[in-house]
């Protein structure tokens, strides 16, 4: 089952190596992970996505808690939330295809973030359904470099 | 000085934490990072921002470039490069302020993706300034919470 986590540390040097290595060390695969701070200065939250069996990701979760520089786990799974994800495509275009990119960009509501004669890169949020259909829509075009952030989350209440 | 790197990886177990290992060994600290498939199924991008000095990253970019599962580096000090970011905040609303929130998202071309009695969660995306500003006005009404994906970037050429 795939799973959202999402994990409250301090800033503290090598937090992150221990964290990832908590889900490696169990055979747990990560499907996106990031890390940014939050408002406070001295803690960051970290957002795994990953899949396995429930029950090696509850001992995952209990060691998750043992580590003193982790402040809060929640497992998204259950639990109402909203999640997003930003990617950045860049695609091949044409003057024939050009229009063509330009009106799904619109439609998607997503972003032409820089324009090149030959190309055009563009910003997409969305969850991760809004999001494949969309670069399932560009590969027709020909996508030349893509880079995603992995999905955050926030629960509703 | 700070420093945009964007990593091609293949999908393989613990590249993440061995990633990871270089730059937290190395002293170098890490501001954000995250890690997400691209549009090819056996390759991962890693995007890591993070400050130091210059020789000891050069060290690090050539580390990088020595193991095996790294495809590819990318330092985007020098180069032209589009960056952005996502964040998910919820701000604490009542009938009062709910408006004025609702204005400053729609002047930031953020977006409203939950509204609860007394809270809106706002997704905003483009590059550090922008968002901090935005930050900086929602602190007046109270962020309860608050979620960054860290940046993601792709060369304009």
């Amino acid at each position: 089952m795939r799973h959202t986590i999402s994990i409250l540390v301090e800033n503290k040097f090598g937090v992150l190596t221990r964290v990832a290595g908590l889900f490696s060390g169990r055979g747990y695969n990560i499907d996106t992970l990031n890390v940014a701070p939050t408002d406070q200065a001295q803690t960051s939250r970290m957002t795994v996505v990953t899949r396995g069996d429930d029950a090696t990701l509850e001992q995952i979760v209990k060691q998750l808690n043992k580590l003193p520089e982790v402040l809060e786990v929640r497992d998204f799974a259950a639990d109402q939330y909203v999640d997003r994800e930003l990617v950045m495509v860049k695609v091949s275009v044409n003057s024939g295809s050009r229009a063509e990119v330009m009106q799904m960009t619109d439609i998607f509501r997503a972003k032409i973030v820089d324009v090149q004669p030959k190309t055009l890169t563009i910003e997409i949020t969305g969850n991760e359904s809004k999001i494949e259909k969309f670069l399932v829509l560009m590969k027709t075009f020909g996508i030349l470099d893509l880079t995603r952030t992995g999905k955050v989350a926030l629960p509703r209440k």
